[in-house]
């Protein structure tokens, strides 16, 4: 069956109707009350994802078998494309401009388990196995400050110091 | 100790000393590398965080004891501030252009568990008790959208009719 045939659960097919000047509805939006195992074509969603003014969306990365949530970084489409071709996360960089292999100086490298998508196509989910540390302090995990009444407080250490990961 | 004496590993204070012009560091980046148990200011902290030109910050809510990530949002700094106070959660809707207590329409709420921030200071990791579904598609997370092979495939089912959640 052809992806412009397929129907919600509301009769329309996928492929939004739109007034002139209107913004097309997502092809996830327009899906997002379709059954489990419906199907959209890859190409067409990377199109309709959220990118911001810059080409960049979201991506939380969480270890797939403990469910800690390590970090958040941004990806543009090239970055996004390579993840999934290699299976090795590629990042977008905002401070240095430029496509970021995650571990590329530090050997720290995610290898990708599997790749979602929100509803609203705005934000991406990557289960992710971490060599070492993911963080460029040396930690686990970036989100080592804990908020406690009126302070934030750091509770996790280093697994390695960061002048060994980065050679300083 | 007043917190201007605390010293980091390097031996520098936390506030840091910058050029003419230049952005001063935040408190979150120069005491990256301090040991656990170092306390920083939170007001100084909200105030250093890497809102983004429209005053927003990325906070993805992760179910407290099942680790599932169950969606990504924004706060601006009224609506951290007033998920830390209250300890419901509320975001800033980006679309409604307002604060947006999540399940003020559904009943869905969020119950804060604990809020962390990373080491740049540009997201907060919410862990959370999620009542029923987070997403308004009535499923319980809104990553449903699995990416495999040159297709995205819904693979969850909603918990509750969006109809029902939403009185439609």
């Amino acid at each position: 069956m052809p992806f412009s045939a397929l129907p919600n659960h509301r009769g329309r097919a996928w492929t939004a109707v739109c007034l002139p000047g209107e913004k097309p509805m997502s092809i996830l939006k327009e899906n997002e009350h379709q059954p489990v195992g419906t199907q959209l074509p890859l190409a067409k969603v990377l199109d309709d994802l959220g990118w911001n003014a810059d080409g960049l969306i979201p991506a939380i990365a969480q270890q797939f078998d403990s469910g800690e949530v390590l970090m958040m970084a941004w990806m543009n489409r090239e970055a996004l494309e390579e993840t999934l071709r290699t299976g090795r996360v590629c990042y977008y960089s905002r401070s240095r401009g430029r496509l970021w292999r995650k571990g590329e100086s530090s050997g720290q490298v995610q290898r990708l388990e599997s790749l979602r998508i929100d509803c609203d196509g705005d934000t991406l989910l990557l289960r992710v196995d971490q060599t070492g540390p993911a963080c460029h302090t040396g930690r686990r995990n970036c989100f080592f400050y804990r908020v406690d009444d009126d302070r934030a407080i750091i509770d996790s250490e280093p697994l390695i110091d960061p002048e060994t990961l980065y050679g300083k």
